[in-house]
């Protein structure tokens, strides 16, 4: 049994707190937050398990394997290090931290000290990615060409981060995931409403190997949630819909065929088949209660997360060169 | 009567013969294609007019009174030129031309020849558009803050054009017509599988006066048809949804309102008011065919087209910025 | 070249006589309609035709091949029979006609005299019933277990007919074009808004052999249109959504299995395979071009029409027993 | 602070207890079920309650105030009788009892000891529903012509009622809630794919006075899940679409216009007017919540339950009498 400390009961803590709780390897022990409404709300629903506003009781505590941290991301690189720093295993929300430098720190501590640091990045464990990835990985999508994506919704500006450090977050873990070629530059542009940090709505192009080329559509000002998601290959596109309840997946047998020579970008540049769609049974486990039991299974069995460390910094990597493209209104910046 | 010819009957002639015949201002004299083909089924549906493979027909016919031209956009400044220089009213296929000065030249002549220059942005026509003009004139969406449109398919690429050029056109026709705000800079990125002029994807960033911000995301390689348009105003928001039969504008009582002051942004960057959404019965009469009559109407009354060759300029305007931009990976690019 | 002359040229005749015109085997060489105004606009566009307000015009022309019947259900016997005793070839709108005497008159006339006479029921021609009816075909549905519609619009009332004369009529023949079963017995019910032969609302359940059973809901007076059919097999299941442009047939790899024994219904009355979705490519061509080409093959060929009059009688058939059975207020009726 | 006990831990009893649990005028005290794996699902969730297999421990446990009887149908009449005779408060689900005797003993006994008996009918208790009850109570609707609701989805069977039992009840219960006129008589058809009593598709239409008409359709043997359920009046049409996460309730300003003479009849026999639509914001409070407020509200103040044991009444009245039109194949049966 993992004795589990959670730091933050929040807007996102609530939904930790119920999976580790019904996980039978996990043993809620302790909850932490600053407010002592939500302690008191934590606790008619978990009565077995200690409320505390001091996030030190959690470090101390020598019966404690693991610290979740569902804080503000200000506040990410302070407690995952502390965390691991005191021998804990760490699941952490994400974006993973603020700065590239900081990412690399915890990645390089959590190695040292040989504990599981798991970033929140809860779409991989979902049944429509789980299903592309297999597709993509099958061969049947054929080369990948493009990954577009549109998460706009209306929603309310969180405190220490801008639209593309909520939202495309979102895109850049599950590209990490589903697409092997290595990012080379980013272009990104914005509506600054209030200076450069209060960005609410942006676009941004990554452009990466083999001329495969993302575009985020993300946006905090939208009277409607729309969550499309379309990866083009030379065989099929996928569309991913989230909003669609029965159909999430759709595959087209609708490739994009590229040609070498001259000869062929004569007559035609890009050749269409059209043909049928198909949309594939997901599984519908909750996200959370499988990634929950990923956690769970890594500390026990010493594996490394889907979701690791080294992923969550690729992440970090883009959004930092974001907001640098986003000051210069849409001149790339190249990723290390 | 209008004596009018018709250059061009490929993919969108016809549909200009077809409501050039059924307006009861405007005779169908002639129509001219380089294909046999094409004319003898031209001929067939349009028994009373000439048909011939030689512009110059129509061009030195005394009794023509107007020319449309709907062939590729690199013939559209000799065409529209003659037809000037003869006399004729022009009705011409969009973009207008392939140059800034090509389009400036046009506009010119048709001013100094006292001739009706239309361009064939046919969007501005529809019912829907017009439902969104009278909604942002009538002051009740506030201040425009955003616009940001969806425009991709699965489309055959065109002979001499890029997406943007075939796509954004549209917006920026419509952007023109609906947002006063003049355009300063734009940022343009793009997936460009064959050289620097096959652009089949593209994301386009256009800023303007009091920081409204326009972004439109356009492709060629979409597996699914969308077109999604949405304007945010400080008091209410429109979604444009094309492809809905019976819901193409929905008006959001949401409104994003934008504070001054350091104390507002403390506590709230941006306000949200969630209210009702109605969807305003539309005008269903065919575009096209109000067009036609518009045309007929400026030609016969002297008046000057809403869809005027100084509304085409100011796109072409966009178009050749963008296609700069595109070339430097989205770094900004001023409008003159 | 089959000489074809067209008798009422109000809501639908515009539509023949357009495809009349375009089919290179047929020569549109008379349209008759009571109304000037309307000869005027029809003659407008087919120069060439002679317009007329006496359909005797017609009978009498010993140049004219077929005559295409589209005025309203009570005149359909008369003009129909006239045609037919006239040597005529006689393509005709749906429902045939308003009894099943009339129907059966029809029937043999055509066959005595040796004529082709197509019922114009247009969906049997569409690329969706055509799917459908190749998917049935092969087995791969199973044995089909229900047939489950609804056709409901805000409609104008027809002058001569209700609702289920108007709309199930469509469902009518699709079911007798699909299910083989023999149908035995019509339960319907409706909303008489004013006295028994308006009825403007309608529930129809037609029992099969077999216990196939079809249920349609059809309405004139719904704010929406809804266009829903599906189709029960024991292996999968079709959902055919007219009103979807881009996936009109989805095939569900759910299937309903019936069990025979009693041991079998106590633990599990039905068995539920829950699987895939596919949604097929469909042809796209207009549906009453096909049916225009395959009236003029049957002519010239001497075929049998996919609609001729013996579908069109089993439709009229279940038309007159509905009626029956709404008078009872649904008590069943059987089917001769 | 009142005492409840639920007898029935399976498909919906964890909902009762989740909602039971934090509501702060209840004390879930016992939950009592036959299977022990789901006892000692509940014993984690719910450490402070007592659980039991037994359910007369909650009859004479003279602590308990209220129980929740969540158990099949065929067992309501006995466990609610016992809990009234034994003076608890009743919480019964749906539908009350399997014969209209039956819920008439309930409703007597209730009425007769001065205790609160509420049916869980739960859609009476949610947004859309309360909000089209503000619609037609302030006649902006005009007066109500029909009720038309589709609810299908591919569903277990249920052991011991059909899917009219299952699926139709929630309707009824609507209609009881919205539509004033007294239902007359009805008619139901359906498919018996085993034996009379194993319903897994139906159509019935009800007949009220004042010619209103309800039309249901529903089955267990769709591969798609529809709750679609239209209401039309005289100035307005409603649009409920339950499936709609966004725009649940439509409100279409169209409506039916019955006319009252032949001379009006003769030229128009319903006249529409086509206008705008608007989806108004709902409360989204989950329903059951609501409910469970005022279940403790009644108990509390002495209030009579919205759905009290005489609409729970009333449901069960046209089950059965549905139930005895079906085996007549639809023949009409009257409403006592």
């Amino acid at each position: 049994m993992i004795n589990i400390g959670l730091i933050g009961y929040g807007y996102w803590g609530p939904n930790l707190a119920r999976n580790f709780n019904s996980n039978p390897d996990l043993n809620l022990k302790t909850i932490c937050d600053y407010s002592e409404g939500r302690l008191e709300a934590a606790g008619r629903l978990y009565p077995n398990a200690v409320m505390t506003r001091d996030a030190d009781d959690l470090f101390k505590d020598t019966d404690l394997d693991a610290i979740a941290v569902a804080t503000p991301v200000s506040t990410h690189f302070d407690l995952a290090k502390k965390a691991l720093a005191n021998g804990k295993h760490v699941w952490i929300e994400k974006p993973l931290t603020e700065t590239v430098e900081q990412a690399e720190e915890l990645v390089d501590l959590a190695e040292k000290k040989g504990l599981t640091l798991l970033v929140d990045h809860t779409f991989i464990y979902t049944g429509a990615v789980k299903k592309m990835e297999t597709l993509i990985r099958s061969g049947q999508i054929g080369d990948l060409v493009y990954y577009d994506s549109t998460r706009v919704n209306l929603g309310l500006f969180q405190q220490d981060v801008d639209v593309v450090w909520d939202l495309a977050a979102h895109d850049l873990s599950i590209m990490d995931h589903l697409i092997p070629n290595k990012k080379l530059m980013v272009s990104a542009t914005g509506s600054h409403y209030y200076g450069e940090d209060v960005v609410a709505k942006s676009l941004l192009t990554i452009y990466m190997t083999n001329d495969v080329v993302a575009h985020i559509n993300v946006s905090w000002v939208s009277p409607v949630k729309i969550r499309q998601t379309l990866i083009g290959g030379t065989s099929k596109m996928i569309l991913w819909d989230d909003n669609n309840p029965s159909e999430k997946i759709k595959v087209y047998d609708k490739g994009v065929e590229l040609f070498e020579t001259k000869e062929d970008l004569y007559h035609m540049k890009v050749q269409y088949r059209v043909g049928d769609m198909y949309a594939p049974r997901l599984n519908e486990v909750e996200a959370l209660s499988l990634e929950t039991a990923h956690f769970a299974d890594c500390i026990l069995n010493g594996k490394k997360p889907i979701t690791d460390g080294v992923s969550g910094l690729e992440v970090v990597k883009v959004l930092v060169a974001s907001k640098e493209s986003l000051k210069l209104k849409g001149a790339p910046v190249e990723l290390g």
